[in-house]
């Protein structure tokens, strides 16, 4: 089960810290590494920080985008130093690796680490349903990328190791792809309908997409949404794609 | 209180592994680093890999033995990723972590790790009255140090902070330089008892360090057992030093 863990690495400035993740996560029992737009990869250092982890480094995955990343899962989690300022859910690692693993019945969960100097931008935390937050000193919070892969990892093990099986949520959930066809059919339809304003967008989508984010749309919610959607303005080219 | 907490770091090979720890530990508020014997310290790659913790890496006291860096500790813990076939008490890290922070009312509590290839030996981990485990996939469990001091250093941020103030222990743990003193006094009876053959020891010192250790004895226990060897033969020159 923990094979459906993507640890998804963004923009990685350093390929050692590549290599380290690689043998963090290896030591926990994950095996999926994926790179959106790592800076250099392979090379030699991330292979040296690997350290007997060369498995994981010869079937991660290099991505062009983070969408591609997530494509296919059923949560993704930011893993973010910081509170932001945002309204977003936002749990400590701990809580979250319970509902993570609760997850992985329904499907694959993502885990997403920024680069190693600004995190998670505002864009790629949007791209996510929950936060997670390492509980640090708030004077000194952030961790090295490697390091905070490796307490993620470590508490996704325990998690994992003291799941009790309990019952699995009942209704699907909806996947990333499903979201993403929701929030552009919902934006679509808002500028039909003259409430967004493409040339003065504000934060209206940004707020909207945290607003469902939080409540962990079912793939039924979704298509009710779409349905309601495709009422309101049925001559939507684009809401013929399928779900 | 999490300034009582020593990470002491055995033999580190890689300098840029004491700056990683450094980092590791000041971000869960933790402060006190103490190198037994770092085979290059200072180093310009400690600092590098610091990041921002040379406050951490300037107060590091290097000592010259494992003995020097547990004076006056209350509780030793030594950190090994293998189970080891011992009778030291083995718990989690996550359970060592409660224990430690209960503990610090009482004294500094020190952490111990070994070196990068090896881990702690057998004497280093005769030193420690408790063995802490980080549960790992059995077939890749060693973790990179710096990851090791991050794990733990976490664990015992975590614990502090849920720590709900139980009732500390009734009477003091001895400290290690009680248990020492005590050991010793009783390896001098045992040799002068003839229980002990110096030319065939054995590991009879050993056992008996290890029994006691998983006691955890008393500053006033240490005191009644040394009287039992003071009376037991009252000639021992050595017994006169105080406790």
């Amino acid at each position: 089960m923990l094979n459906r863990i993507r640890i998804v690495l963004c923009t990685t400035t350093h390929p050692g810290n590549i290599g380290a993740a690689a043998r963090a996560i290896k030591t926990m029992g994950l095996s999926r590494l994926v790179l959106v737009t790592p800076r250099l990869f392979p090379d030699h250092q991330a292979t040296a920080m690997a350290s007997g982890a060369d498995d994981v480094l010869a079937s991660a995955v290099v991505c062009a985008s983070l969408a591609e990343a997530l494509e296919g899962t059923v949560l993704a989690v930011g893993v973010t130093a910081r509170r932001r300022d945002l309204s977003h859910r936002m749990v400590s690692v701990r809580d979250m690796a319970l509902e993570a693993v609760h997850e992985l019945s329904q499907g694959d969960v993502a885990l997403v680490f920024g680069t190693e100097m600004a995190g998670l931008s505002n864009a790629e935390l949007d791209a996510c349903q929950l936060l997670a937050n390492i509980p640090a000193e708030p004077d000194f919070s952030s961790l090295n990328l490697a390091a905070s892969v490796q307490v993620v990892a470590y508490e996704l093990r325990q998690a994992f190791l003291q799941d009790k099986g309990e019952v699995a949520r009942e209704f699907p959930p909806a996947t990333h792809e499903e979201l993403e066809h929701f929030y552009q059919h919902l934006e679509r339809v808002l500028r039909v309908i003259k409430y967004l304003d493409p040339e003065n967008p504000r934060r209206l989508m940004i707020r909207l997409r945290r607003l469902f984010s939080r409540s962990r749309l079912e793939r039924d919610e979704v298509s009710i949404l779409r349905g309601i959607l495709k009422a309101l303005h049925p001559a939507d080219e684009g809401s013929s794609r399928p779900l």
